[in-house]
């Protein structure tokens, strides 16, 4: 089965997701017209920025996975749809943390299970597109251990763990963990132009 | 004509549909940030996940028979945007059956009134399909009978009756239905399989 | 220059507008449960078919013009862009008309106005497509003196001219230019037949 | 790597910020059915207008650039994320200038604030993109110095300015870069048809 329908499915949802989060954010109403309006709605802002960069996160590696494969199943489809599903709930989340400024519990963690959901969502996808691609695909060996994908887990189990210390230290958190994978995989570019020069 | 367009076309429709439902699920405001006001909205959010699977059938299954489509003509774009239309309807009743927290008749009747027009919607499509590809075409050796079909279309009925007796049986049988397709259609990927295996 | 990427993104704007209209349906609240609340809403619904059916229509017509095409230029871009303007604002005047019921004077003009321009934005693209493919192209053939376009303008004028003797017939008007046009523009398909057929 | 999902996902989320932005145009409730209803809103459908001419220029140039360029790489995909996240805040600050009729300091200075940002994320796309493509890359040769763009940030910058003195005037500089742009950018196209012209 193509891939080629999956990825502009993806692109749709992915793009979707990360465009109508700017419909959650409130325009101050006529008669708010000053700097102080939007000054209060840092903590909108924040949330927008950061929900953006980690749906932009998760479709850069979506895009450089799909470029090492080399088909789909029916397991793959539905991998993808599960992964989109958690995807698709970051809008909601990420509001509700801007509506409460960072500094209650509930927000803060619920905003953190979600991005935990989506990184074991994601782990999902690899496994079950190594599964059919086979484990001496240049998909397998690029993902190796996944020790990026480890770590990112426990950093988000941390800063769920910290929001009833402090809600701050869990952002921190939730910044750390978009800073690690800012940088694009670049562990499957390089596997596969090895492959590559390898074949040829 | 080519499917390209149709196939893109509707991709967007679907992506959009899947996610914009997302939208209707209003963030607890300002002040309600506790766990509690998260519990309150289960509904909504089985709601949400109900019809997001639902969608997710629809594209999956929309995805396999387009694969086993050679061409299209007029009569295909429009009994195509008549699925559009009541899958477009979706996020609508889901919402309404949502904030009624699925023990009221009509939000629970009408979300399966609209599950069974897009049953009835994606036979017609079908049907209109399988006359332009002809009868022995592999779309319509890997439908024959549609039983899957039809017996969808039955549970639908019965979960719309059930609702004046009890409203989460009705939800019940929509569950039912999402489990059945929930395996994506295997009879077309078979029988396009073995007509490829045939030609060779 | 290619015309995929205009396609795709026409593709990608006529599927939003058609399928964010059901945003603007407000779903009946929590307690408001009964089949009446549905019933009440009848005039947002039939506001939301006849829409639903023009940008199905502009995009049936759309992929066929295109599909005649072969290649675009600057002023292309700009004439599809002016008309994707006025498609975008048929989900505005559509809420509105829908609102109030169908009976009062200017939500029916308004709606009929925005129908108007987009025939004539529509007659825009094709002039500026032709001017680009040259009079001899299958394009140019296939449109001849366009009688349907212009046929389509003086009903719309007529229904808006309408709205301050009786509403409902103003609407009834729109209607009757959809159903024009529900049959996709078989010209072209026959033209470029034709053509294919003469060249072999 | 190739720049087709790239384009793909671009096309995606502007088609879709074109559009969501309809619906920050509140429709006038039931009752309020008159010309003069919608007379009133003349603000907020002049930012709608201006909004939809820049995203579409924005659109126009992405397509003109990306036609030139011949593959991609990781930075140049933050880069063009970079530059979608501030065009997806433009239709915030565009209901926000609506909301508050262009007579209000604060509003209008934040909507050239986000088209200079705009602006600026163009021209470090343009620059990462030159880089990977080399110096003597049609790309470059295209671009040379850039004078239009330098002309834009200066406009914006006055435009902003101005706010103190006159909101109208700064409304008045933002039209004028808009004008500027409205031709799609022919030093690419004609650097492309010489380079190809050269080559044969």
């Amino acid at each position: 089965m193509g891939k080629g329908r999956l990825e502009a499915f993806s692109d749709g949802v992915l793009a979707i997701i990360i465009t109508i989060m700017v419909l959650e954010m409130k325009v101050p109403g006529h008669g708010h017209n000053q700097l102080s309006d939007l000054k209060e709605m840092w903590p909108v802002f924040t949330s927008y920025i950061i929900s953006f960069i980690y749906v932009g996160i998760y479709w850069n590696n979506h895009h450089h996975m799909f470029h090492a494969v080399r088909s789909i199943n029916g397991s793959v489809l539905w991998a993808n749809l599960y992964l989109l599903f958690w995807l698709s709930v970051i809008p909601f989340v990420s509001a509700w943390m801007g509506e409460n400024s960072f500094h209650t519990v509930w927000p803060i963690v619920t905003y953190g299970f979600v991005l935990l959901m989506n990184s074991i969502a994601y782990t999902i996808l690899v496994v079950v597109l190594i599964k059919h691609e086979g484990k001496s695909s240049p998909l397998a060996a690029a993902f190796g251990n996944d020790l990026k994908g480890k770590i990112s887990i426990l950093l988000y189990v941390l800063g769920i763990g910290c929001a009833w210390v402090n809600t701050y230290l869990s952002f921190a958190f939730y910044v750390l963990v978009a800073l690690i994978w800012l940088i694009p995989d670049k562990r499957i570019e390089r596997k596969l132009a090895a492959e590559q020069e390898h074949l040829t």
